[in-house]
């Protein structure tokens, strides 16, 4: 059977190899008849955790997603959804960002969404959901790179639990390094809530996509 | 490997054993790791299209729902999403609906969605997203066992082409029976744009379900 094709952008520079091809392993692993393609843009180490970092980051990703060849689809692997809606414009596949595809999940399991990530103002895709969600950033946790410490991660598992207290009845993951350093079972298990992990989500959306064809 | 089982509720009453496991047998093909057990509504011959049909089947659905055992997940199989706020806070389990999971994903595919239904009104979960839906009922279809006829099906795409021609830019099924007649390729293929199928979409909500666990 012809594989699924799709192009994944990571949002961070790295030449760890285990890190750059996390996601793709991740998603490769889950959905064994999608073939994914990872590049990741140049000169931004720390990814993106604020405004002017995703504002560098644009371009460079818009650049980067021209320059797949014949892939069915773009993933944006990044919960910030940079340059996303710019992309569904541009190119004529399907583009889907980590984010959009979390909300867009989350929302079925729960009508107060805990959001945790790694910003003070959430992601756009969480954003627009404004009614429905509590958004909190671990304190000490202020980038993807404080997910590799096992203080960013118990700071992440305390936060967790405080969304659930005041009433989150799902955890929405802000940021996609908390796959990429597997956490995601973990929350579920100390909060006893269903965790949805924006890989898992924009890996499936990708399948859905897959499954249309 | 075991399957992972998923209850599934009919709102049409039928004894026609096509019609009953259409939408399970679609899943199962879909999705091979899922298990699916099918419950119909009883005394509802025509299903549900209008606000009073789906107030009267609601009380049938969530006394179906209680009746399954062993089952880790329960899909409401209509694009109106009868009961499914109930069920959600009723049930420990998941409970998706087909509508919800159609206007999730379709959210994903473009920022004008057409909707395509067999109600005047579209259904609440369509609805909730009014700012970005086109809705039309084709003219010739006002049952969902209307689409069971050429000239239902041929008004559907008719339809389909004028929400394109009014800036829709992906088409959300808001009928199951569209997947029951097998007319979505065809809606496909006629307008050029992504269908957004409910069985396929709830189906795939399904699977990530069973990927979480």
């Amino acid at each position: 059977m012809k594989k699924f094709k799709v192009g994944l952008i990571r949002v961070l520079t790295t030449e760890d190899e285990d890190i750059l091809y996390a996601h793709s392993k991740f998603i490769m692993e889950k959905f064994p008849s999608i073939e994914v393609e990872t590049k990741c843009i140049p000169d931004q180490y720390d990814g993106i955790n604020c405004e002017e970092l995703r504002l560098l980051a644009e371009p460079k990703i818009i650049e980067l997603a021209k320059s797949f060849k014949d892939i069915n689809m773009l993933l944006i692997s990044c919960a910030d959804d940079p340059a996303v809606l710019e992309l569904k414009k541009l190119l004529d596949i399907p583009v889907i960002g980590a984010g959009e595809a979390t909300i867009a999940l989350a929302n079925l399991y729960g009508d107060k969404i805990g959001v945790l990530g790694i910003t003070d103002i959430p992601p756009r895709a969480y954003l627009a959901k404004e009614d429905s969600i509590i958004a909190m950033r671990p304190p000490k946790v202020s980038s993807t790179l404080d997910l590799f410490t096992e203080e960013g991660r118990e700071s992440a598992v305390e936060t967790a639990l405080v969304m659930k207290e005041k009433g989150a009845n799902v955890l929405a993951l802000a940021c996609t390094g908390f796959a990429t350093v597997k956490m995601t079972p973990i929350l579920e298990e100390k909060t006893g809530l269903a965790v949805i992990d924006p890989l898992l989500a924009m890996g499936t959306c990708a399948y859905f996509e897959s499954l249309r064809k």
